[in-house]
């Protein structure tokens, strides 16, 4: 396979050819994905969520500049929840990080969460092996909230940033709202806004050491950032680097590839139980839920009927 | 099953009984439902959504005052983002709905999304059976922004709302975040904010007529709200009450029954799916999972592995 070697080469054309492919499950990127795999496993990934208009495009720009600073090279993979027809809402956010669109140091790909076939988490994971395999040290996957479509931060990153920012109208009840206990490293974004202090200092008062596994605590930090001028950047990449020593170090990092594997290999199942459910499905689902509709069989009978169905060869 | 016949016959402890015994997936709550699914089909299912702190709860309060003055019953799953753990942060806002606690004609249940085994969407589905089968005239699915976990409002509800609120910073950018074309109808709650009706004139101006299939065809409505004090929540029923009849006219509600017995039996299937999937996983799942961290196997691999497996006896 030239374009694999030539991604590895460093070829930033036949890098973003074989993003295209991997990211549509075509038969090439499979076939790329069995090559790299042996190649992956050192990259540092880094989950970034936090709610709409929070400014995570725009922090994760300031955190591009400051990790090109120290030589490594970077990726990024945003999930973009606009469906296909209203096009990328984030659109502006997302060429403000293509400042670097020429840095072959630099690799930014947006995949729309709707109306995909085969899965979205796949295609992340796919993303990130190919990124880790050609040499990139850091992957910073960018969600929106919490338990986006399939794609659930937790257990697809060695890393967890959430994303707080003031001004999102009862500060506290927004902060325990979900994103709680999840978060390796709290960034506290708009930092210049009335108000983020006070996120701070909550966050802190609120967020206890987080048990990894029965014998390893870490302690989430809190750092204060603003995207726009690059403020508090540096600490929060400091953070990360934290973070990832100490995963190292306790042997947590294993864990959580292991976590990662495990969610990867569960998706790929899916995607092809999926696949066989579609083909199918073509007219003996619809029928089955014709009678669902029509109140002749229950969903968990028509359940039960299809999986039944499946088994007969 | 006299606990269904109890249920049946109104009685509020053997209602609550049941939800949770078809909650957590019982064989007694599957009975029941199987018994109970041919008198389903004739409740509005609303999904209401939208960010944190727009005032989802005390919206819906509201909405359950306004819907208890025409004498229709009302149920309300509220699907919370927090995990076990934290326990219900939305716990304030749920217990403003309790007061409604003493009146049969409204139910309300708070599921926790996290840490769930068996898949939220199911349980969903089942608790909308139950209320439906009871007579209760509209249920109201409460959840948290798009794609909360496994469970999309487009396909689980006959009737989206989405909420939009004034102060979550950059308005419009905001909007457009991927809550654009779902919506059947917009509420702009905490309407007394500054910034109300810029939001709601943003609304009218951008939402366009929603082809629902071919040739019908459904403008959003945007009303003002405030669930605090009510205002704005008896339109909100009036447009609530439009859709259904416009549903029911142009044959669209079928449609819609359709999709969301497919988003069901999917749901059903992916459960026992999951199901041999922890059951079988025991030891072998996890030795997959062991090579694939050791690099000795690619992810594909080992869920082509795990498939095949299956499919022998």
């Amino acid at each position: 396979m030239g374009l694999v070697q030539q991604a590895l080469d460093g070829n930033p054309r036949s890098l973003s050819r074989l993003a295209t492919l991997i990211e549509n499950d075509t038969p090439v990127g499979r076939r790329a994905l069995e090559l790299l795999h042996p190649r992956t496993g050192s990259a540092h990934v880094i989950g970034v969520t936090g709610p709409p208009g929070a400014g995570k495009s725009t922090l994760i720009a300031s955190l591009i500049r400051e990790i090109r600073s120290t030589t490594r090279r970077v990726g990024v993979i945003a999930i973009d929840p606009t469906s296909p027809i209203t096009g990328g809402a984030m659109l502006g956010d997302r060429i403000r990080m293509l400042d670097h669109w020429e840095d072959p140091g630099v690799f930014v790909r947006s995949m729309a969460s709707r109306g995909r076939h085969g899965g979205l988490a796949p295609a992340t994971a796919g993303l990130i092996h190919l990124l880790d395999a050609t040499g990139f040290d850091i992957v910073i996957v960018e969600t929106v909230g919490v338990g986006q479509e399939d794609v659930d931060v937790t257990s697809s990153a060695h890393t967890v940033v959430v994303l707080q920012v003031p001004g999102l109208g009862d500060d506290i009840q927004t902060i325990k709202a979900g994103l709680l206990e999840l978060a390796d490293i709290y960034a506290v974004n708009k930092a210049d806004r009335p108000g983020a202090e006070d996120i701070a200092r909550s966050l802190r008062a609120l967020v206890g050491p987080l048990r990894m596994s029965t014998t390893v605590l870490w302690q989430p930090i809190v750092v204060k950032t603003s995207g726009i001028d690059g403020i508090g950047v540096a600490e929060l990449l400091k953070a990360i680097d934290r973070h990832r020593a100490h995963l190292v170090e306790t042997g947590e990092w294993v864990r959580r590839a292991t976590a990662m594997a495990r969610t990867e290999v569960r998706s790929l199942i899916w995607r092809e139980l999926s696949r066989q459910l579609r083909e199918n499905g073509g007219t003996t689902f619809d029928r089955l839920i014709e009678s669902v509709v029509d109140r002749r069989m229950s969903p968990s009978d028509a359940a039960a009927d299809w999986l039944a169905q499946r088994s007969t060869p």
